[in-house]
């Protein structure tokens, strides 16, 4: 009855880990939600009247592309950034998933190359599936994607449509890939003809305040389509992100974002547009910085002290996860139920290889733990790699 | 560049014509948005106060089937209206077109045979033609499909995979399928084997007070996939709908959904929820039926006074359109021009056929319009058809 294409539908390890997470006593560095105590909610409370009192049309369908004011707050914010662009290159989504599904949709025919990273976002793995494409993994190291390695691949024939990456606190290994490596990526996007998607929810979340260019910025050729998201520094409970991108693709996301949900909320996006417009924004990614760097801090100093012996580790200046490799090679699925006995929760970093998998790897996250409970669930996760490793 | 699929996506009509109705000077008839005067603005807001101060998540990225709390309130005010089912048959979308959309990437293989009602919802065509399907069209009368011309084609030997259907109050034509064709409707999916895919938007907006029991109410073998939303009940602004149906179908529903959006809004759902569980839709339903009943009169009296002698129309019970069918065959696309001088605006009604489309109809919106300007709108109406029938 069902679909061919439900056959490549997966459901994500990450949701299926997280009903482990219910039990109180659970130290989770599992999922990747943003820390609730940042969400800034007496102001939401504000805007939100404000926007009923004033915006006749806060709580009516809206346009497909998103409502004018958040467009043009976000063209206003992208060129602080050195992204400039325009209303008719942006549109605006229900979430970044949303954006990399439909990119998927109009973009994807099965059997497409997309080159990812080696490790990569699940999510966007699992919205690239559904159309079929066949991936290519380019490995990184601490300095990101390895575009050298792609290069190498290029050379030798392979035609790509796009590169799927997260070159700015990568999603799961933390890494920043280098200044360099954007540039030599650009190259090879115009010399072998194709796209690029940056996706890029973090950048925002620097620890380190060292400036960082996005690829999107240095895009002369206007061959990177750009993905951010309210998140990461609003709240993910209102669905929304944004795409900026040539033209002719934005109108095709816009065409089939229409037959996927009509148009994004009208009222959480007049919420969003008040809180650029009144700069509400930067002492808000103001605390989130200073919280999340915290819990990073403490959570490199817990590894330093219980994991030396055992693995090696990404050591982030900005996001929220970090990425750990076991010395040995051991299956980190089977830790995974020591670990549940031990109330600590992790993910394992098999699935976020489109291809080739390490089952010796890990997925931590620390912007959602407690300050106080971060050591004691690091030391935890090391008794159970211990007991493990016997 | 682009994918294959591509080819498929269409932009509605609907959305297209919208931009006329900026001038002010505009009567629009054109859209299907429910009129603002109805939404609960300050009910909005206090349970966006109750939500954020009580509900620990309100902010936070969500189950993807819907937050528990919403999912039970809909399970219960489902049982009024004699639809016995369970949290697992329910799932949370973003909005009624995501629903539509998520199923048809569930069920459509290339080539699949679907039967509509001729005519039938645009965007439902929009969402299920980007998987490419053989549609069916059945003729409809005044009381809906005609499921005997169903039966004929069932008996041919047509096979196909689901009916789909708005058996209340029809968009775009108005109508309302009868008890005994819901339930012939109904046998024939069990004796065929196929689904029954049934959209509610509008059962609700009922202005006859006759009592009306829908498809999935008289279900018995679990055939009938069913599909409302807040968004005529509520406000359109917080895209949230729901799809009650087996099992499997709501578990794969879930899995592309995952893929497609992650989740629907939290704040927005705990909203909804407290909606419901508070009891304010109850007068917030009233509302609109007194709101609406009045227009739908005004404006069938002033089709009376000047269409009678050119067209007929469809005599809606309940819901927002009406659907009208010039005496001669002519083509409303070429009025569209004439109208828009004349300051008025409708859709044409060909593009709501996916096949056989007849060019002679429209489709007219009553909710939306200010009650002192329907006669007027009417009357332009008639006059644009007039001259254009010289």
């Amino acid at each position: 009855m069902f679909a061919e294409r439900t056959k490549y539908l997966k459901s994500s390890v990450i949701r299926e880990t997280l009903k482990y997470s219910e039990d109180p006593e659970m130290i989770s560095f599992a999922g990747g939600l943003p820390n609730p105590h940042t969400f800034p909610k007496k102001e939401i409370l504000k805007l939100a009247k404000d926007v009923i009192a004033s915006r006749p049309t806060a709580l009516q369908y809206g346009p497909t592309e998103g409502v004018k004011e958040l467009r043009e707050a976000l063209v206003k914010r992208s060129k602080n950034y050195g992204i400039k662009t325009d209303l008719e290159n942006l549109i605006i989504t229900t979430g970044s998933q949303q954006s990399l599904f439909l990119l998927a949709e109009i973009l994807i025919d099965h059997g497409d190359k997309i080159a990812v990273e080696s490790p990569t976002y699940l999510g966007a793995l699992n919205a690239f599936s559904v159309f079929r494409p066949e991936y290519i993994g380019i490995e990184m190291d601490h300095d990101g994607m390895k575009v050298d390695t792609l290069e190498e691949r290029l050379r030798a024939g392979e035609k790509i449509k796009f590169v799927y990456t997260i070159p700015t606190f990568q999603n799961p290994a933390g890494t920043k890939m280098t200044e360099d490596r954007r540039k030599h990526l650009l190259e090879l996007a115009e010399k072998h003809d194709f796209l690029i998607v940056e996706d890029d929810p973090y950048s925002e979340l620097n620890y380190s305040g060292k400036e960082i260019r996005s690829i999107k910025s240095m895009d002369n050729s206007d061959r990177v389509v750009y993905l951010s998201t309210f998140s990461k520094i609003l709240c993910p409970g209102f669905r929304l992100g944004w795409i900026i991108g040539r033209k002719d693709i934005i109108e095709k996301m816009s065409v089939a974002k229409q037959a996927a949900d009509l148009c994004s909320g009208n009222f959480v996006q007049y919420i969003a547009a008040e809180y650029l417009e009144r700069n509400i924004i930067d002492k808000q990614v103001k605390l989130i910085r200073k919280t999340y760097k915290q819990k990073r801090d403490l959570m490199l100093a817990a590894l330093e002290k219980h994991f030396s012996d055992i693995a090696t580790w990404t050591k982030p200046e900005g996001g929220m996860f970090l990425w750990l490799e076991f010395h040995k090679s051991i299956s980190v699925f089977d830790l995974f139920e020591y670990a549940i006995k031990e109330k600590v929760l992790f993910i394992p970093g098999a699935p976020f290889y489109a291809v080739h998998p390490k089952y010796n790897t890990m997925r931590l996250n620390f912007t959602n733990t407690d300050d106080e409970l971060i050591e004691e669930g690091i030391a935890r996760l090391a008794r159970a790699s211990k007991k493990f490793l016997k």
